[in-house]
C-alpha cells in the first residue's frame, strides 16, 4: 500500500554502535518484535518525546534515565505500548532496564525502554526478559536492517537510510530507521525514529541539532491528526570518527552535520507518511507567504487533518471547496479569501479567492490521479512559506482501525 | 442509515409565519430545492451564523440585511452553496432577494438568504428566479414538512421538531426545522437550521436566547470536524400569541421559554448526528469534574474528531488506549492521567489512569454493540459538566464523501 516507497536494501554501520534484533513473541505471527542498540563509550545522546499528556510508562522512564547523560542501551519492543498501565508499566519497564543492566555491567538507568503498540495491556515483561540473554549476545556492528523490521507495527515496509558525506575531509556516516504509519500527528515529539551518527559532538549541541531536525520533519507530518502516547526520536553521536569534536553551534561544520541529519529525518517522516495506514497519495502541503510560521502550521493541520479534504484526494476529486472550507476554519486572524490563491502541482484553481479564469475541472482532477500531489497555498500576506507532509483517506484506513484489535 | 431518527410526520404551524416550498431543477433527480419563509408584520428575527472565515456569499448577504432587523423572508436553496464565487456570488444572492422583494413589495433587505450544496459553482440563479412565483403563490400556513425536505443535502431523512406549552396560560408553538450531515463541527454558528415560535419577544432578548441555545446543542455537535462556509441558525418569534410581550431577561417567562427552544435546538442538533454522513453509533460525550467549559470542549473536540477513536466505535471495539491518547493530546494543561476515570455507559473502564478492577473486555464490547453509546471521562479536577454528541467513522462516511461530486 506504500506510496513510492521501497524498504531500505542496505544501511550502513556507525562505528561505536552495535545493534541486535529477535523474537520475545509478542505477536501471533512469527516476526521479530525486539531490539537492541549497544552504545559506545564517550556518545552522546538526544531524544525527542511526545507531547501527549497520557505518555506511556517507557516514556516516563527514559525522560529521568537521559537525564544522566550516561546512555548506554537503548530497548524497543513492538507489539504493547506499556501505556495506561499505571506503577505496574513503569515497574515493568525498569525492570527491563535493570535486567539489562545486569547483563552487561552498566547502571539500570544508562538504558533507555521504548514500547510501540496496542495500549491498555500490561507488557509480557516475563517474555522479554528472557529473550534479552539472546539479544544482548546477538550484538553485532550492523543489524539495523533486522532493527528496522523488529520496531514495525501496522506499517507495511521497514523504514531506514543511510547518508555518508566529508566534513573538513572526515567521512561522516549517519543512519536512522523509523517505524510509524498511524497515530501520526505534527503537535509531538515524533513516532519511534533512531538515528546515529559517528561525529563527535557534545551533547547540548547534538540537542539543539536533534530540536531543529524534528521540528521541521517529524513535526511537520499528519496521518490522522492522532498523537501517540509513546512517540520518541532519537539521536546518538557516537564521537568515534576522526573529526574533532564540535562543542558548540558557533562551530563551523555545526551547518553542515544539522542539514544531513535534517535531510534523513525528513526521508524517514516522509517514509512514515507514504506508508500511512491505508494512504494511495503522498502529499505535500506548501503554505507560502504567511506573515509567521504559526499560521502555516494552523493552515496545514487543519487541511492535513480534514477527513473531507482527506477523502476528496483519495476520490482523485480536485474539490477545492473542500480546501477552502478547511483554510477558513484555521483561526487565522483576519485572513483574507481575496488575497488567497491555492494551487495543484502547476495548476492554479484558486485565484484571489475566487476560481481561476481558464481553469477546469479536467486539469484538476488530471493532478489528483497522481500518486504525489503538491497543494500549495498562497496567502498573499507575509513572507514565511513553510511544507508539510500528509495522506488521504481510504476505506483501507478504516478497515485498519476497524480491525486492528481484532 | 441514521441512527434511531425517524423523519417527522406532523410539524405544528406557527401563527405569523408562512411556508413554501418547489423545486429549481438544482439536482439531477425530482425533488425540491427551494424553500420559502414569509414572516409577518412585528416579528423578531435572530440569527447565528458560521464562524469560517470563507463565509459563503449569502452568509455575507444575510449578516448585512439582519443587522436591518426587520425581515420579512427567508430563502434557501439546496444543491449549490454560492461559496468561493466572489463578487458574482454576492450579486447573485442580492438579485434573489431584490426578486423576492419585487414581487412581494417589502424592500429586498428584509430578505435573507441561504444556500447549502457544493462549494465552488456559481448559483443557477435564472433557474431559481423562474420559480418564485409558483414559490410566493405556493406560501401556505403550514409547509414545514416540504421545507424540511427541501433543504436537505446529504442528509437520509428530513429532521424538524414542534413544541407546544403553556406561558402563563397562553399556548405556546416552536416549530424548528434543520439539515446538515456533514461538515459538521462544534465550532461554528451551526449548520442551516430554522425555528419559528409565537412567543412574543423583543429582539435583544430573542438574540440571547438564540445565542444560549446554539452555544449548549448545535455548537456541541460535530460529526468529522469540519465546519461549512454556510451555516446559520435562525429563530423567528412571530409575536401572535396573546401573550405579554417579553422586553427583557429579568422577564419571569423567560426561563421557561428559553429552556423549550433550547430543547428544540438540542433534538434538531441531535437529529443532525443520528444523521451523520455513514454513522451506525450515536455517542454522547460527557465531560464531568473539568475546571472550566473550555477543559470540557477541548477534550470532546479531541474525541469526537479522532480518526482513531471513531473507527474503534464504528467497529464496537472499547479500544480505550485510543481514548486515552485523544483526551491525553488535547492540551489541558496540568491534566494528571492519575486522576481520570472513563466510563462506558455504566461500565468503569479506567479507573484512575489505569484499567478499572475487573474490567473485562467482554463488558466494553457488550456496550459497544449497541447503537447508542455514553462514553464519561471524569477529570476529577473541577466542578464543571457538559455533554457533547457526536458518531463513529465508517466506511459509509469514506464512500459518501469519496464520491460527492462525481
Amino acid at each position: 500500500m506504500a506510496v513510492k516507497l521501497s524498504p531500505p536494501e542496505n544501511l550502513l554501520a556507525v562505528a561505536g554502535l552495535q545493534t541486535a534484533s529477535g523474537s520475545a513473541g509478542l505477536y501471533n505471527t512469527a516476526r521479530d518484535d525486539l531490539a537492541l542498540f549497544a552504545i559506545g563509550d564517550g556518545a552522546a545522546v538526544s531524544a525527542s518525546f511526545t507531547s501527549n499528556r497520557f505518555y506511556a510508562a517507557p516514556i516516563a522512564v527514559a525522560k529521568e534515565h537521559i537525564k544522566r547523560n550516561n546512555i548506554r542501551y537503548l530497548l524497543i519492543n513492538a507489539g504493547n505500548a506499556n501505556a495506561g498501565t499505571g506503577e505496574r508499566g513503569i515497574e515493568d519497564a525498569v525492570n527491563l532496564c535493570k535486567t539489562i543492566a545486569g547483563q552487561t555491567d552498566c547502571d539500570f538507568d544508562s538504558v533507555l525502554p521504548f514500547s510501540t503498540g496496542v495500549i491498555g495491556e500490561y507488557l509480557p515483561v516475563d517474555k522479554i526478559i528472557d529473550t534479552l540473554p539472546a539479544l544482548v549476545s546477538g550484538l553485532s556492528d550492523n543489524n539495523w536492517l533486522g532493527c528496522a523490521k523488529a520496531i514495525m507495527t501496522t506499517d507495511t515496509q521497514a523504514k531506514g537510510f543511510s547518508e555518508q558525506f566529508e566534513i573538513d575531509n572526515h567521512i561522516i556516516t549517519v543512519t536512522g530507521i523509523a517505524k510509524g504509519s498511524g497515530m501520526i500527528n505534527p503537535d509531538m515529539g515524533t513516532m519511534l525514529a533512531f538515528i546515529a551518527t559517528d561525529a563527535n559532538v557534545d551533547k547540548a549541541v547534538l540537542d539543539k541539532i536533534l530540536q531543529s531536525c524534528v521540528r521541521n520533519t517529524f513535526n511537520r507530518i499528519c496521518v490522522d491528526g492522532d498523537t501517540s502516547t509513546n512517540d520518541a526520536c532519537v539521536l546518538i553521536a557516537t564521537g568515534k570518527t576522526s573529526m574533532h569534536r564540535m562543542t558548540d553551534s558557533d562551530d563551523h561544520t555545526y551547518t553542515l552535520l544539522e542539514e544531513k541529519i535534517r535531510d534523513l529525518c525528513l526521508k524517514l517522516a516522509q517514509a512514515i507518511v507514504r506508508d500511512a495506514e491505508g494512504a494511495t497519495k503522498f502529499i505535500t502541503i506548501q503554505i507560502k507567504n504567511a506573515r509567521n510560521e504559526d499560521e502555516c502550521i494552523k493552515i496545514a493541520d487543519a487541511l492535513s487533518t480534514s477527513p473531507l479534504v482527506k477523502t476528496a484526494f483519495y476520490a482523485s476529486d480536485p474539490n477545492w471547496g473542500r480546501i477552502l472550507a478547511a483554510i477558513g476554519r484555521s483561526r487565522i486572524a483576519g485572513l483574507d479569501i481575496n488575497n488567497v490563491c491555492i494551487y495543484l502541482n502547476d495548476i492554479c484553481i484558486l485565484e484571489n479567492g475566487v476560481r481561476a479564469v481558464g481553469y477546469t475541472e479536467g486539469q484538476g482532477g488530471s493532478v489528483m490521479q497522481e500518486e504525489e500531489i503538491l497543494l500549495c497555498v498562497d496567502l498573499n500576506r507575509g513572507g514565511v512559506s513553510n511544507e508539510f507532509w500528509t495522506c488521504d483517506l481510504s476505506h483501507e484506513y478504516v478497515t485498519i482501525n476497524a480491525e486492528y484489535r481484532t
